[in-house]
């Protein structure tokens, strides 16, 4: 849920006793696809952000955190990562981070609202500017049908959804998770967007995403990031498995490539899996579930 | 800077352009000490919390963060610690901490505001219950003044101020540091406030912080937590030493000891060293200048 209130702040309720207010320049794009409600706004802190359905999906400012722990942890892994299938994703982000990698040979990206890619086309080239790279294959259409029906084999599979309510729902139920299972290559890794564990409403969703995920994929692990305008600032990704253990891979390697990170090291890969004992009292008893 | 809009919720400026908002069920202490405006609210979302200045200092709902994180990690490093200094820490949760520890023998808590300890033990006994264990001596004056003219030594020094600004401003101090860095016994090792690195505001304090404490110590290092009601959820304790690495600590005597934690863990330990790129540089480059 969002609010402008004497039309100079955007506020999104974390819950309905806790928001968070941004100071907006201008709301520009006010509209609603064929799936959500679509906003787009400039402000002074954060720069372009987007909203979905009211909520916060980027800022200028801050998505580098996001995408860059959604991307480069994996790929430090699974460093021979070929092909690869991002599901969501429309503001770009995940592919400008991937094709940075030159063993990357194809994406193809699920985006089922292809108006969010357009208005990010337009609006944010920060994010969306390499949606135009020749190895990225873009499909609008509905992610769940795609990997039901999917026969290829992916090395690495990134779920970059929104929260699981409305479009994103489905991307966080467990015949979806055992679709992609089916779909990773030996050594594959899937990452997906995990929510966060503070918030009541935001932890039930975590346990419930890693309850299911954890009765597909031996492997599967949490770890975490400091995200500044999601709820409560603490954001997880899952990483899931058949074989890889996330904190076995060559951090040499991946710091002979010479990318320039802001957020992600190999020190920080290493860290981030090192959960607060609340967070991993909760996971614990979701996997009992 | 705070405001409660139309009586009902509390907004925390990050910012001039951004905002937290904690809807409130009541403002019930709304005074000034001798140094600064208090506030204390009952609210929905994190139970009572109180302010210092308009800033949240603790909320009922994730003090344990804060005061796990600034405690239990010194504690495993030093884990012989018999004699603590607390500077600030009005609110008893680092006393309530320390006291959990059979080997410390005494705390010396240096609190220039007697109205805050008051306060809180009448309305926060959540923190500040232990503030009458025997081995807890008050001293109701300027941490300033207290270690410049203090002879004895500690071996752990707890920095739990407020931001730079106003009455904590001085806590922040290269003499400050320097005082407290003759204060500290063989193997001693100090811990403080360190500000946050997102907003620019607060990341200035963070390298400024670095810049004075680098000079003055030869371990000195940043450890990172996530803290829900603190600006962008992201917030950095310092540690500081002669000669103590922060990661070399006995992790099986620790859990030997039985403490249960929320938040603090011996694996989180490890990790919570491990510091974003943006972050790592801002720290050296204030280092450097």
């Amino acid at each position: 849920m969002a609010e402008i209130l004497k039309n100079d702040w955007f506020y999104e309720y974390f819950t309905g006793n806790a928001k968070f207010g941004i100071k907006i320049k201008d709301h520009f794009i006010d509209t609603r696809s064929e799936f959500q409600k679509i906003d787009f706004y400039d402000s002074y802190e954060y720069g372009r952000f987007f909203t979905l359905d009211g909520f916060i999906m980027l800022t200028e400012r801050d998505e580098f955190i996001y995408h860059e722990m959604l991307v480069h942890l994996p790929m430090a892994v699974n460093a021979d990562a070929k092909n690869v299938l991002i599901i969501g994703g429309g503001d770009g982000g995940a592919v400008r981070e991937l094709v940075r990698y030159p063993g990357v040979r194809h994406i193809d990206m699920v985006e089922i609202d292809r108006m969010v890619v357009d208005l990010c086309r337009e609006y944010l080239p920060q994010t969306a500017s390499k949606l135009g790279d020749p190895r990225v294959s873009l499909h609008f259409c509905d992610g769940i049908a795609f990997v039901r029906e999917a026969q290829e084999k992916y090395d690495l599979i990134l779920i970059d959804s929104t929260d699981p309510v409305g479009v994103g729902e489905g991307l966080f139920s467990q015949a979806f998770y055992e679709d992609c299972a089916r779909l990773l290559a030996p050594g594959g890794v899937m990452v997906n967007q995990h929510e966060s564990p503070y918030y009541e409403g935001d932890a039930v969703e975590m346990e419930r995403a890693h309850k299911k995920l954890s009765s597909v994929f031996p492997v599967c692990r949490v770890y975490q990031f400091h995200m500044p305008t999601y709820a409560s600032g603490h954001w997880l990704f899952g990483f899931a498995s058949q074989d890889r253990d996330p904190l076995v891979f060559d951090a040499a390697a991946w710091n002979a490539l010479g990318l320039h990170t802001d957020y992600y090291n190999t020190e920080l890969h290493r860290g981030c899996f090192a959960l607060p004992n609340y967070v991993l009292r909760r996971l614990g008893k979701a996997r009992e579930k």
